[in-house]
């Protein structure tokens, strides 16, 4: 289905401006992702938006030209608009020229394979989408398999997160549980629990790693609860050589990644 | 001095929160910090601000009196207003009890000492405020000397920066110069330029890095210009097992200083 639409006060962009907020992106399970780049990387991962919009006065591209067949063979829907309205959409005064509407992944976690991969990504409590995303784009990096989201954290699906992930969203696994549900779970398998941590830790350069190695990041203001740490299996610092005691929460988790990847490949 | 204030339209407080904005910043050259950790940091590193604003029905804390008393006797202004205005002072919903305004430092070139430290960040048209803070964070924590901006980065004294950087804004040393100063000034002496590249790169674990070594990291959507990357010393390439070609700049950033910091650690 192929429409065009000109009009701000058309439901459908009131619809799709209303995926910018969570509760909406909850009622309906969809959200947005904008930029061709990122659309041609969840297509080749196997995700086709179930809504195309695309603003007139867009260059031809022949990726977008693919994805527009792919949308409509899949039955989608595509639509037609202003640059105007699409920046409204989107919430971004320079609108990318193409946004897609995607239904959200299963993010339980028993739709993880643990054994896909050497690295996994674990977030507590984190507030801040941007990092979110951040930390989606660096387990892509590292070929981790996904992130897991314990507690009340950022909602991986908001527009932030996304735009931050530069893709990864569609590349990563994501699930979301509480501490409660992701320890018995971790622990009914193989896997490695590393934390950062002052507690009873370790150099974190040159510590025994294990895959798979699931890397465990807190809060951005209040880190990880003690019980949480005493249960990892693994707890490494980094070297703190100025005032502060800690790292930016994606920062932290990156650094601590790239060693895990490197011990593990030797 | 010490006053109190109550009304939203007084004078002062319009000019407090129009230091939210860069060209305001620019004219009276001050920005505002907040928070009593940040404040505290500030003070050991030499810092005072030159105005103290507080909000009522503050919790007691001794660090909060001496602060006080140090900004009294420097011949400072100390400020009493409402929790709502401090919040709408500092654009924050939950605002802090206490924010300081400060003189923003001098930012030459000249006034970098390199022989201070073994590591410097590098960081080439940074356009996010978060990014930007967050490698001065890194920068104190790897025990950098300081961060130079160069070519048309994000203001390092908006309030976002201030906030991402935890205070570090305060203990690292930080300079803004074009592209055109910048590399006479780093070939006037000693030090090793270098930037995670593709091209004629050499991997990062195990690279020959030298002190001082200056950590260059590009635009967040472009990268560094070519010609920017073939005036490094050194090149380092960072694996990226997946569909991404780049990590986020800040994380970037910090992933290669860690590595510089154990190499030169040796």
């Amino acid at each position: 289905m192929r429409r065009e639409i000109t009009g701000f006060s058309n439901p459908t962009v009131k619809y799709l401006r209303s995926l910018r907020e969570k509760k909406h992106r909850k009622a309906s399970g969809k959200f947005l992702a904008e930029g061709l780049r990122l659309l041609t990387d969840a297509g080749e991962c196997g995700h086709l938006p179930e809504i195309l919009v695309m603003s007139a006065g867009r260059d031809p591209h022949p990726l977008l030209a693919e994805l527009e067949a792919a949308v409509e063979a899949s039955g989608g829907e595509i639509i037609e608009t202003t640059p105007d309205i699409l920046s409204k959409i989107t919430g971004k005064d320079n609108a990318q020229s193409v946004a897609g509407i995607f239904a959200e992944f299963d993010t339980s976690l028993a739709s993880l394979d643990r054994s896909a991969a050497k690295i996994w990504l674990v977030a507590q409590a984190l507030r801040d989408p941007g990092n979110l995303g951040t930390m989606l784009r660096t387990g892509d990096a590292v070929g981790a398999g996904g992130l897991i989201l314990i507690d009340d954290c950022a909602d991986p699906f908001s527009v932030e997160a996304v735009r931050a992930s530069m893709g990864a969203v569609f590349t990563q696994k994501i699930a979301r549980a509480s501490w409660g549900e992701f320890l018995p779970w971790l622990r009914s398998g193989d896997g490695q629990l590393v934390a950062a941590s002052l507690r009873e830790a370790v150099p974190y350069r040159g510590a025994p790693y294990a895959a798979p190695c699931f890397v465990l990041v807190g809060n951005e203001s209040q880190g990880l609860p003690e019980d949480y740490e005493m249960s990892c299996d693994l707890r490494v610092t980094m070297p703190m050589k100025g005032r502060a005691d800690s790292l930016n929460a994606a920062v932290a988790g990156a650094v601590l990644a790239y060693e895990v990847l490197d011990a593990l490949e030797d």
